[in-house]
């Protein structure tokens, strides 16, 4: 079926929806929460529920039937139980429907004759029609451009970031976070048990769909290894894959089984694909949000040298140490550069070096560029990680002005000259800390500037990304 | 010296301060920083603040030198330049003080003649005099039950932690983390260079201090390493100690050198004393706070097996490799079990298991006991992890209850049956997310349930207990 799927774009884009199963009783992850939830974040398309028994629901004329419609809805969203499934999508079928997202469970992941039996009639019947169906077990698509936010009231920001995921609670954590950040997507899909489109038609659709840059998977399963491989080495060299597996483990594995139905594969076939293709291999939410930001935001460079700009010879000390564990180096700075660097750094109190131990470099955003600068120009050095502290009675006078707005302003100004990111460690229960840090955070995100709670999760990030692009540079000069 | 020194309450319980060099011109960290918030964190003793030129600093009553005092003050604080530092020591010894802390810094950590001399010159002054010094180049003690909390408006709190550390910041960040989270510190050291009394003179100490049940360290150097080994054999079984090392990479160890002027030592020496002695070994503040706290709160077990109690499909299947990964065991639970669980949990939108998805265990207390009195009963789990989940909107019913309060007091009442942890999901830059997540996270732990951001923070840390405590049966068998 290779490159015969792809136009997936009205699955993103519908003017019209229609919404089997709208149970006017029950709320939560039915019909009636997607019709609420289209309507909260202010979907302007149609909407048709429909319910043989009601007129209207949530202000919306209801139909009994799919025929009984004004018009061809663009998109079906199938929320019956799973023995009616089948027969929703005959009535699809019968109508001319084509894009059809099932939410219904119930299926092979219950690990029964019954549920098995069921979704191979789904998949046989899609086979036949040429229905387009996501799902079932699944959440389905979701495009904030288009307000087609039927998860709910996420705040919908669209961007660069391209989602397929097999799991609805992950899809929606991961937009939700990115979002939070500033960070914005342009497409996402929860497929779930991938029974007639699966992963790679999605991915397949997003190679080719110009307002994603970065994609973002999480998978348990792949029914077509050799198609994935086929398909990531093509498509990863451009736009940077983030690959999040679940089920490496027996216990996740068993999980799997009952999630989605999903025979997870060997832990060795999937080294090998990762070897291969050079697609990013994450192994949390976090790591996937960090990558994804670090894709979007980043220049590609292709040394490993950190400088590291903060303050606390303890912090330099233990941060050298977590660079250097994670994949980086922390190389000593050029003469020159450690020349310039004590001309702007006390002997007493701060260390002139790489790590950098220097508390003016916090408060003085002039004294910050300075420092900046020399990074930039120093050979040894191809990113710079920035500690931010959040400002502590303890550390800081009373009256002393908070010098974020003028960083971020300047920070600006100076643009990614060398790839740049900030951490901010705001962990613990502090709630004037916490608040702080987070909004520090968001701040620098928005400002384009990747931001870590932690250097360990920099670091990473900047080891994930190096590796790609250092790839990439090795394909390109294998190539030429 | 071993078993002379361990008298250094003296230290955390002065009833008489002087500071000397609280120069009126400049503030931070110097003397007038630690009298201004002796006086903020109300300090109940006597504060002597000595400056030649002044008759009244803050409100209170400057003195010339030493000897002009009405009486011998318990702790002297030295906050003069490095090169009068030895003239202050003479004037303490003059007057009979004995428990001083230097926090000026400026001397081997320089690594320059001068400084190396300095350093010299006061550790053969006070090996002739029996002078007791915190320093220097350090924040010195910290004693939150007797307002000794000269770093600033720490909330203070008092419980069972010690903590040792070569790094102000560091001791400064680990007191502050832990007190956010309800967790208090009897006693902390900020040592510095550790010039005259060092980490193991305070690790005598603390073994000691029935107040303290657990050892957070931070060390980037130990002079005397067999008789770390021998104390720690000794001390580690009874009272838990937690140990971070800076300057394991090579950069790590260059940035030490420049801030205690110490030399790491090499990672083989330190592999072996881990092994041989058991002592917890952490590598970012998080785990070390994550160790504290399991120590402190959860009592003792052997078993990996643990029980994941958690809602959503995919959350199961990751978070079963995450534990898996983190070196614990996710079980499947015994058929008596299962039999019951599948009674409690639907087929369709949940998994009986282990992992086990079933969102209803997140909203309704009575729910969750009966799934945690199962795993509790169940042989093969050892400690259970409970996921909580913040409310969000596209979750629930906007007029639902939230249950926390009912669940925290169920919990307080059940109590820790096995060990039980939670963990609160709240990545990201939402502020009402973050915010929630935090009070959440506090709230449980105040509860005396450890509580972590990320399952994986969860698992490392009851993995490290489980190996601790494992470690402790086979010596107890050994030695039987």
């Amino acid at each position: 079926m290779e490159g015969l799927r792809t136009d997936l774009e009205p699955f993103f884009r519908p003017k019209s929806i229609s919404i089997m199963g709208v149970s006017t009783g029950s709320y939560r992850f039915g019909g009636m929460s997607f019709l609420h939830k289209l309507q909260e974040c202010g979907y302007t398309g149609r909407l048709y529920p429909i319910n043989p028994k009601a007129t209207e629901i949530r202000g919306v004329r209801a139909y009994p039937t799919l025929s009984s419609l004004p018009e061809l809805p663009d998109l079906v969203m199938v929320c019956v139980p799973a023995p009616a499934v089948l027969d929703a999508l005959r009535e699809c079928s019968r109508v001319g429907a084509r894009y059809i997202h099932v939410l219904t469970s119930g299926f092979k992941e219950l690990g029964t004759e019954e549920g098995r039996r069921l979704e191979e009639e789904i998949a046989s019947f899609c086979r036949e029609t040429g229905l387009l169906v996501i799902g079932p077990n699944c959440m389905g698509p979701y495009c904030p451009d288009a307000r087609l936010t039927p998860w709910g009231a996420i705040p919908g920001l669209a961007g660069p970031v391209g989602v397929i995921s097999q799991s609805g609670t992950i899809t929606q954590r991961i937009t939700e976070y990115l979002c939070s950040l500033g960070m914005g997507i342009s497409k996402a899909v929860s497929f779930g048990n991938g029974t007639v489109l699966d992963a790679l038609d999605y991915l397949e659709f997003m190679a080719t769909d110009d307002t994603i840059r970065v994609i973002a998977m999480y998978l348990e399963s792949v029914t077509d290894p050799r198609r994935f491989l086929r398909l990531a080495l093509r498509i990863n060299p451009k736009k940077p894959i983030v690959l999040w597996r679940g089920g490496e483990s027996d216990a996740g594995a068993r999980a799997a089984v009952s999630h989605t139905g999903s025979l997870s594969g060997s832990r060795h076939l999937w080294e090998a694909f990762f070897r291969q293709t050079g697609v990013t291999r994450v192994e949390s939410m976090d790591e996937l949000v960090d990558a994804v930001l670090g894709f979007a935001l980043l220049p590609p460079f292709l040394g490993k040298g950190v400088f590291l700009v903060g303050g606390g010879g303890g912090n330099s000390v233990v941060n050298g140490d977590v660079c250097t564990r994670e994949g980086l180096q922390v190389p000593p700075l050029s003469s020159a550069t450690l020349k310039k660097l004590r001309e702007i750094v006390p002997a007493v109190g701060s260390i002139a070096g790489n790590p950098l131990d220097h508390w003016r470099a916090y408060e003085d955003p002039g004294h910050l560029t300075r420092v900046l600068d020399l990074g930039y120009e120093d050979p040894a050095i191809s990113v710079i990680v920035v500690d931010r502290v959040i400002r502590r009675s303890s550390f800081h006078m009373p009256d002393e002005p908070d010098s974020t707005p003028v960083v971020i302003e300047l920070m600006e100004r100076i643009g990614q000259r060398k790839p740049t990111v900030f951490t901010v460690d705001f962990s613990g229960g502090d709630p004037d800390l916490t608040l702080q840090g987070c909004s520090l955070m968001v701040r620098l995100c928005r400002a384009r500037f990747p931001t870590f709670p932690t250097l360990q999760r920099a670091s990473r990030t900047l080891t994930s990304l190096q590796r790609y692009h250092e790839a990439a540079r090795r394909q390109d000069s294998g190539a030429g």
